[in-house]
């Protein structure tokens, strides 16, 4: 069975969408809203033939006339009639099962989740390869910001050499509301839940999952390599305090949760952690729930993209863009539409994915410390010098807290991860320090 | 004659290129530096066959190794092997002769003239559809920022509202220097073409109309329009002082010269002027020669991109990010081909563009008194309000400057600019102020 709609006089595409949640629901109201413009823009009738929902009996946000409601996901992904797919069901093995299907039936997909592609990307892409349809999932990464276009396009001449994403709009509103509202990191939390931000279980979003899957589309791309996930270096913002945001501003930096991805000459670096930039860095603006994307390439230079990386219309006017994408690619001969990840299936880079152990910092380090006469005011210089760690002077942040705990913060030179670590570790160990009582925090500087 | 290349298994194609400038030599340096990548990303090997150049005998900066270079435009755009032909040489009469006889040809154009598309676009794009043949243009506007695919493509899900955009490097580079080291505009200018930013004949930047040809492109991008560059209003920024750019500091804002583009219900707005943006605005903080865009749509919100817009490399960014556009849709049914203005031609819409003496702003005024004594200072609320004019105490401005002449600067209230208009005139009349003694300077607030 051929996907390819060959016929150029095509007036009509049939859709059918799995999931009528908030995404799913804003794609039918926009799709509804901008008909005219659509067909204006693109010369086609798009039909929303059939929706799957979980409940056929819940109130719904958007207007369902003329959509054939199913709870039986087969019933759409089955009808011979329907020539896209747009999954915005989310989850991971559910939504392979049925993506892989709906391949099989010669569907085109159109998705927004980042899940099931950052995990099962490859075997997908390589799958619609072989029976001739498009997958397209701009939508998984940054929201409205037409990012995977832009890298895989918009700046196809170029080669990138690196690329920092604040990629989580979640994450960037708990952040910000600490750094502006001086709320603890718990509160803030609770605020992007109670404002629907959040979701009841909100570890993919602040443990930085969420961001290194999108990362992980994001180097894919840019890189030409295999989607690694798996080797995305990993830490999450939950253990930051409140007043390393302050002691942070009082250096004159901000603290992000960042995605970073570089190229080297033989390898990639794959890193998504908190960290300090500097106020007057690119992204240090980027605050709420907005998502910002720094791209670094050999010919158009630093170029920044930034709006809204979430909800349901930013996300609808993703999904919409590659649906027109796929509508108008569909009579493209396959060897001549852009390739998934901008790489040939046949001709995979396989750069390794270098351990945070060797990369290079300046580090942010705080101690709390209960006893101010903790001998570790006088001998902390003297075990970094072990190390080859230069700390420089800080300011005294202990103004900034209102407890009897003193905050000594300390910026030190550029050094190792593993060599900070090493040095981290002997401090633990000679006074005590739980993982609590000592912070550190990477400083981006230049790229990052 | 088709210039369809309809063989998917096409494996190379032969490019020509008009014009070896800097543009023209940057576009060849990355196409051999990117080549590789290029070939891995696209499957094709581009073969950059021909070169017309002016002079044969000059030193290149890029290698000219297997290009055959002329002096004769007709050599390459009437080779029989080449598919697609480079523009790169601007102007705009020479390069409409070449471009329209290169399309009879049947060659597909990528160019970088945005003179040429603003003023000649519509005749071309239509005469292009007729030869079934593809005019890209992404290096027109906004340089390495791939914003007409953002526009075109991107968002092609959304309803535009609005565009405001710092489109010139060179005005940009000029007021932000004028700002931060506190030169004269002409220091500044001088400055500007001494680094190569400016041509020795400034005009078209500094007097608006580059800004005024991309806005006009951006907009027909946008709304569906033909290109309608004869009908925005343009003001430049040479009468702009240095006591303007202190004054609005002080205000708490900056003057960036903006090319604003908004559709209401019936009408669009097309303007070109240097506004007053709050410090905070999404634009503000795009110094030198970067280009920004900020874009209001209807379903993804508002969304910001930003980089260099002007130089060899992001040009050539943009014009190879064309080239392998075209190369990858020449497979495609032109139906299906992503149309050049985003409408379909046969649907033009034909909005009014609205006269800038209906539009409604709050204005910044600096009269500059020779006469402390002068009777304005007394007169001017009884003035303002017989135009239903309010007038905001301002700052006391005159520590600002070292001369003995007296700025009074004065922020009013909203009102049209027609009233605005003539009430200056009256100031003019009664106290014989002539354009140099008074500045008005509109404010950009909400959108612009």
């Amino acid at each position: 069975m051929s996907a390819i709609i060959t016929s150029p006089s095509l007036a009509s595409v049939n859709i059918g969408i799995l999931g009528l949640g908030v995404v799913g629901s804003s794609t039918v109201n926009i799709l509804k809203e901008n008909y005219d413009e659509l067909l204006r823009r693109t010369g086609y009738d798009i039909v929303i033939k059939k929706a799957a929902v979980r409940n056929l009996e819940k109130s719904r946000i958007c207007s369902i006339e003329g959509i054939t409601l199913t709870d039986n996901v087969y019933d759409v992904i089955q009808d011979p009639e329907i020539d896209i797919i747009i999954e915005l069901i989310g989850g991971i093995e559910l939504s392979k099962e049925y993506v892989l299907e709906a391949i099989s039936q010669g569907k085109h997909i159109v998705t927004a989740n980042k899940a099931l592609i950052a995990t099962h990307g490859d075997k997908i892409f390589s799958y619609a390869h072989d029976q001739n349809v498009i997958v397209a999932f701009e939508a998984a990464v940054a929201g409205g910001i037409p990012i995977i276009k832009i890298l895989r396009e918009g700046l196809v001449g170029n080669k990138i050499k690196s690329i920092v994403g604040i990629l989580n709009g979640t994450g960037n509103f708990i952040l910000t509301k600490m750094q502006n509202e001086g709320v603890a990191f718990i509160n803030a939390l609770g605020d992007a839940q109670r404002l629907g931000y959040a979701e009841a279980d909100p570890t993919a979003d602040i443990e930085g999952i969420d961001t290194a899957q999108k990362l992980s589309i994001l180097s894919s791309i840019a890189f030409g390599t295999s989607l690694r996930y798996a080797d995305v270096y990993i830490e999450g913002i939950s253990h930051i305090k409140h007043i390393d945001l302050l002691c942070a501003k009082n250096l004159g930096y901000t603290i992000k949760h960042l995605a970073y991805a570089e190229r080297n000459d033989i390898n990639i670096e794959l890193r998504v952690y908190p960290a300090l930039i500097a106020n007057t860095h690119a992204l240090a603006k980027i605050d709420g729930v907005t998502n910002g994307v720094l791209i670094n390439a050999n010919a158009v230079g630093r170029t920044v993209y930034y709006g809204d990386g979430a909800g349901g219309l930013p996300t609808a006017s993703a999904v919409i863009a590659d649906l027109i994408d796929v509508i108008r690619t569909t009579a493209v001969h396959p060897k001549n539409r852009v390739p998934s990840l901008s790489f040939q299936p046949a001709s995979l880079i396989n750069y390794t994915v270098n351990s945070i152990e060797k990369a290079i910092f300046s580090y942010y380090l705080r101690f709390l410390i209960t006893d101010p006469a903790n001998a570790i005011t006088t001998n902390i210089n003297i075990i970094a010098a072990k190390y080859g760690i230069k700390l420089f002077e800080s300011k005294n942040m202990s103004n900034l807290i209102d407890t009897d705990n003193l905050s000594t913060v300390v910026i030190t030179d550029k050094t190792t991860e593993r060599l900070m670590n090493l040095f981290i570790l002997e401090l633990q160990n000679n006074y005590n320090f739980t993982d609590d009582n000592i912070i550190k925090l990477r400083i981006c500087d230049h790229g990052c």
